[in-house]
């Protein structure tokens, strides 16, 4: 990190996550409350109208702006896994990543950073020809922009291989397994809920690198550089603002990813 | 004009126009006879890959690139006109170029223009929100960008208004009405089908400025600069072949857009 | 009507207005208090999965199922206008009631209505081609369907005409001009949001066939069959609840269409 | 087989695969020549225009309709495998073969079969939970429709479990692996090209039951009862024709699989 006698910290959120007629989220409320933005880019949400208004509002927040491709999935909202070749990755995800660098461009902003949504998120976190996929679509297009992944994957190897400057990301509100991966949603303890929970792993995170698995064992997930937050629903809005809150009071600075990895 | 002494045309022609195991067209066999390719960018045809395809096609051709945005059709392949307000055909073009940008980008190659596809140009030829939409999206993302338009056109009148260089394009194979717009294609005459009558339309338009229209009138369109081909059968490549030998051995320069306009 | 001793009315409501993971409405606690259902069929809104839950919540509530098909336009909710030849409108129509129908069938029920929902809706209502493409679908597939209409529309009379039971429909929440059509959305006064007033309207039309416009005049709008509802708001589903109360209070029956068109 | 003194034989061919302005296939060409429709549903291929005219092309030859639904990717045609859920496998698969019984309503003829398109075929050949949701679909719309399977395939098991007719299906020109499965589509060997060969295996499936193997092993797969054909180009066209009359000379029947299975 740049500043190393200060800790310091991203918060990402995704956002842009309606579709039409179809609004998803409290865009407006979580804004104030994070440093970066996932924008969703049009195959799992995001329609035109959608991405313009939100970028818009990412800068007047002062929020960095990161691209959010999906796998072509609107009906599924990108969560389902579906099998690309690697040509169609990179492909999707220049498509994607460009159309929001055209509503970054007319609104005076560039991109900061690129994460796979849903289930592309998580094949590419495994698999290698999908992670070079993604990477390759970054690389190709602007290797300032950098790569938001987990801790320990495929995804950031490969990125940092391809000579791309990685996030490593921690999620505030999901469980962990002892070996460091996310406990599947489709298990009962997948979310994390109470609060108070919630805002000690963050900050033992970012102090100690560590995380509790469910298992009870100490999991060391090494440096992360941003936390995942949701801005679903006003109670997580107010989870965020009171992690938020704790961070800075842990003496630990919340600032945009572009600023220090 | 920029050079005085000798008359100088550009070849315009819609490309990628399949849409994943869809195939259209004889892209590799046009290529080699145009100036410049109005790709198409996802809405009406032109999925990622074929976009990537195309891009890499027309840079190997030294074709000028040029988006081909539209409203958001696959099924009606963008020949449907839709109600869309000025915000969203701004949205969905910005989104389009954007996306196309991105692959030009990618393969180390720049956009020379855009021109709307199907209902979208034909809306915007006449109505001064639509033209605004495009024109707007145009502007914010590259005033450097040449715009399409036909002769007399909304369209050509709000690009000029807004700063942006507009060529304005003739119809190789299409008939003209007595007050310079095209014969609907639901015409049965709409469409010019003896080649040695579309040769000589396009060399005297050049030359003259005029064009015969289907009432035996003599219109005059003023000076074109690009003149729209197809490639969509071998008579058609065919066609275009004859026509750029014509123009040529007319005196009549062929060369991108970007040169002179 | 049927039973000319006692006045009836049915109310009819938008479902399944979701799309995966996008969810819409209260549908829910809206069922209980209506007695038809216009089911999204997926052009506009319902994706499989939704459609099925619909139709299951439906049949569970004993209320009549109706297919709500629209212009393909998920991005644009089916509210914009979308320029359709009579075939296209005929097919897509046919298709949508056809999907609907199976998952009726496969829910052991079967369809009593068809309302074409948004930009579809209003371009029926007026423009004869576009009514008779929706028409002859209907009729097509199963004559004893059910069209939703609004009073002196072409589209009723299109329907009536080619021999169909129509059912004239009366919006509880929307202001009227003097000739008997709505104000458009885009009105500020579009919406009539007091309560009280939606309810004293509602039992006036149907007790005196009258309903009061905006410009003071009273318009005669005949009889009609049903009312629409909303239920996407809490206070939507609150004021169908005290809209039905008033309604059987001042001695009017609500029944499903089927049971008396 | 209902007739044991002859043998007879199903000839089943993917049609209606157009999109809008994407043509693909030569329906009108192929249709005399086979007994059996599979039909796009509008998933990976068949618009709503398509349809009902694919219907009506199949009608006028006397051929049998089914329904080909597909995984929701227009942009892959279907053939991405992507991870649904039983739940929504047979919602979409309702929802495809409902919209096809509309049009089979409305242009006065029934469906004989089901097979599923693509991908979908490949996974519910192998998955159990996708093949009940396909299973379960077709049984909950109509359990005299027939599914087309491989041979020894989960799907064909599943099916006959569920109590409904199976028609075994042999593909005319695809090369088998010694364990009965098709060679993948990625070889080199995948397509069996030379006619003479396709018509000798063709009839020797049908007399023998029996098939050569790449690896040169005779393999028994059991009786069959429809052979899968294409017909989007010319070539194949005339090889259908050709297999068609030698099939007939060979003693055997070719009819619809509605007749015998």
């Amino acid at each position: 990190m740049g500043d190393c006698l200060k800790l310091h910290i991203d918060m990402n959120c995704d956002l842009g996550e309606g579709y039409g007629a179809f609004r998803v989220g409290n865009d407006a409320e979580i804004m104030p409350h994070i440093t970066s933005a996932n924008i969703a880019c049009g195959f799992h949400a995001g329609d035109p109208v959608t991405m313009a208004r939100t970028v818009s509002l990412a800068k007047k927040n002062n929020v960095a702006i990161g691209a959010h491709p999906s796998y072509p999935d609107i009906m599924g909202f990108g969560r389902r896994e579906m099998q690309l070749s690697p040509e169609e990755v990179m492909s999707c995800t220049i498509y994607q990543i460009g159309a929001l660098q055209g509503f970054a461009k007319a609104a005076g902003v560039s991109l900061q950073h690129v994460k796979p949504h849903g289930a592309l998120y998580n094949t590419a976190s495994e698999d290698e020809e999908t992670s070079k996929g993604v990477v390759e679509a970054v690389r190709a297009l602007d290797d300032e922009l950098i790569v938001l992944a987990p801790p320990k994957s495929v995804l950031a190897k490969v990125a940092v291989e391809a000579g791309l400057r990685v996030a490593l990301e921690f999620f505030a509100d999901r469980a962990y397994n002892a070996d460091g991966s996310l406990v599947s949603r489709r298990q009962p303890n997948a979310i994390v809920k109470e609060p108070r929970e919630v805002v000690e792993r963050v900050v033992n995170v970012i102090k100690e690198k560590k995380v509790l698995a469910t298992n009870g064992k100490v999991v060391t997930l090494g440096e992360v550089h941003t936390i995942c937050v949701h801005g679903d629903t006003p109670a997580a809005v107010t989870l965020v603002e009171t992690l938020k809150k704790a961070l800075i009071k842990a003496g630990i600075e919340v600032k945009p990813l572009g600023s220090f990895v």
